[in-house]
């Protein structure tokens, strides 16, 4: 991804070959920081405090974090230490506890003193992997764009209207982004794409991340509350939602942010196609009832009372929302029941939100079928 | 209604017997304060600024604008010209439109001698009539309540779960309020009620004014975002919906804040009511197609690009959002429709969200249906 003409991804080994090098996401879109993790404590809290976050980039990261513990103590119970720690930062998404037990198995597998070595080359090897995953998704994206512009063109509208729910982009990712990959490649092929961004409260990551990021690529966009998008596809001004997903279960069950479920249902209710977009490493082959299975997690209350942003002085300031004595909560992710998505959108192609159409897809995961 | 131990209605004449003071709802939470309103001009910036808001009391506050207007000059034209003046200000609603007729018409009706004295009485008159409505519709959403509360204790649960969206409390009114008046009377009554107020992005009128007069009443309540209401009801933890309205039509199809559509959806999905409360004058009987008919008001961008909240150096301070260079859109209303509303809940009764059930509670409009 382009950042001022400068191709970026969101993690890399900085030159020392040692510490990592992260976007710290928590400052965008208000400053562009690049920050260093050397330990594994920083990489836990860069992901619990949300500084990378994004199913596939927290995976990515958590892999780092177990190479950085491997620098000062390779013996089996730091490896297990780390991986517990960083497994302990967030519980929803299962693509970090994915990468954790990748790099745990191929470090334990290996004597302490190649662990460093493997450790790196095999979080290497999963940022590539996920870099090509999301490249691939916006490859098999595509065509459901072009048939969406289509049936715009066919109904008399110049433009392409997709709403999305979140930073499913390549801030989330190493690069590409998921639900963003089809909307990027769409745009550079040459489809008038225009895209709804909820601003996606309490965290705002889509008035913070997915309009700075599709601002520097130059798509065409719109920053609505989250309140908006029924409304938006009730007049007609939606040709196709899509979103990424922390968790998509066996059945096809969608588990991302928390909001994606009512758009999902004023989809169904408007015949407006909503489309999840994630790598199989957001699949869950364990899980088959999302509402019911899933944990999700709960966030701290003061995300809802309180918001920062750019004040007139230049400086980020936060501000209190709530009146003194009322409380808040803040479910992070909810559910959207397979039977309210249209597709599933993988690396390995466009399935049924099904059992079936992701078996299918990936036959490798049926021994894992209930 | 009660702040700090003293009785307050959003509305009054001034000691002077000439200005209109009301409470500025642009400073809450963080400030209660009352500003005085001396001309027509004053009174419709009030109601376009949203110092004062909510479907009821921007009808009463447009009564009183004619009335200052009437001070100064009470010539038929300049009757006709603080009424365009004041029904420019927003379109949605449809009780400020029946207000303003309503004083215009009485003062015509009067030489202009008299104008003033009659602006000002028929002005109170609205003022008391919608107090009065709004004492109605708590009284008669009450056992609405209780039966959800015997619902909820006989699945094993301690308390009864309300969700509302944006205000409609007793500063959407003169007083009592409309979804919230059967909440006060319900709590008032002994019942367990705990509300989950919505935000209500953009202006925050669930966080900044819901939260507020159900602290000052001592209802309990816990603040989310306006995406958590329909992980909430997945989880069971909502038994029942309650909104007000900014214009229903003769169909039963309700009109609210931003929003109100996906909470009705959500709850239908999961087989929890929504119910919509309101006075009689927010029906537009000339109206059968809410998504179709009901203009949307779209407000200033800003207002999703910037919030405003409380730094910790004491001062209300606003902050940007979002990147320099994404724009923002603001529509301020959605459309319910009829199917999704379990009943309406008005100041003559409950009835079905249908043009039967409207009709059979006000069988005076009968004649203006289609």
């Amino acid at each position: 991804m382009q950042v001022d003409g400068v191709h970026h991804r969101t993690i890399r080994v900085a030159e020392d070959g040692a510490g990592v090098e992260i976007i710290d996401q928590t400052k965008l879109p208000h400053a562009f920081e690049i920050i260093r993790l050397d330990s594994v404590e920083q990489a836990a809290s860069a992901i619990a405090d949300m500084r990378v976050r994004g199913a596939p980039l927290i995976g990515v990261t958590g892999a780092y974090g177990i190479s950085l513990q491997m620098r000062t103590d390779a013996s089996d119970f730091a490896v297990r230490a780390a991986h517990a720690t960083l497994l302990a930062t967030r519980p929803t998404a299962v693509n970090l506890g994915r990468a954790l037990d990748a790099i745990r198995d191929a470090v334990l597998a290996v004597p302490e003193a190649r662990r460093v070595e493997v450790a790196y080359a095999k979080a290497a090897e999963l940022a590539d992997e996920d870099a090509e995953l999301c490249r691939s998704i916006g490859v098999h994206g595509l065509p459901l764009f072009e048939a969406a512009f289509a049936r715009a063109e066919a109904a008399g509208r110049e433009r392409l209207n997709v709403l999305t729910h979140c930073n499913a982009g390549w801030l989330a990712t190493v690069d590409y982004g998921t639900a963003l990959s089809p909307i990027y490649r769409a745009h550079d092929a040459g489809l008038p794409v225009h895209v709804w961004v909820d601003e996606t409260r309490p965290r705002n990551q889509g008035s913070s991340l997915t309009a700075w990021e599709l601002g520097e690529h130059g798509v065409p966009h719109t920053v609505v509350s989250d309140n908006a998008g029924g409304h938006l596809m009730q007049r007609g001004e939606v040709d196709l939602c899509i979103t990424g997903s922390d968790r998509v279960t066996a059945s096809g069950d969608v588990c991302n942010k928390i909001g994606t479920y009512l758009k999902a249902l004023a989809a169904r209710d408007n015949g407006v196609p909503f489309y999840a977009a994630f790598p199989y490493s957001t699949i869950d082959w364990s899980r088959h009832d999302g509402v019911g299975e899933i944990p999700i997690e709960e966030r701290d209350p003061r995300e809802v009372s309180h918001i920062a942003g750019l004040a007139a002085s230049g400086e980020v300031v936060e501000v209190a929302l709530l009146p003194p004595r009322s409380a808040a909560a803040n479910p992070a992710f909810d559910v959207t029941p397979a039977r309210l998505v249209e597709k599933l959108v993988t690396d390995r192609g466009v399935c049924d939100a099904t059992a079936a159409g992701l078996a299918a897809l990936y036959p490798e995961h049926q021994l894992h079928s209930a």
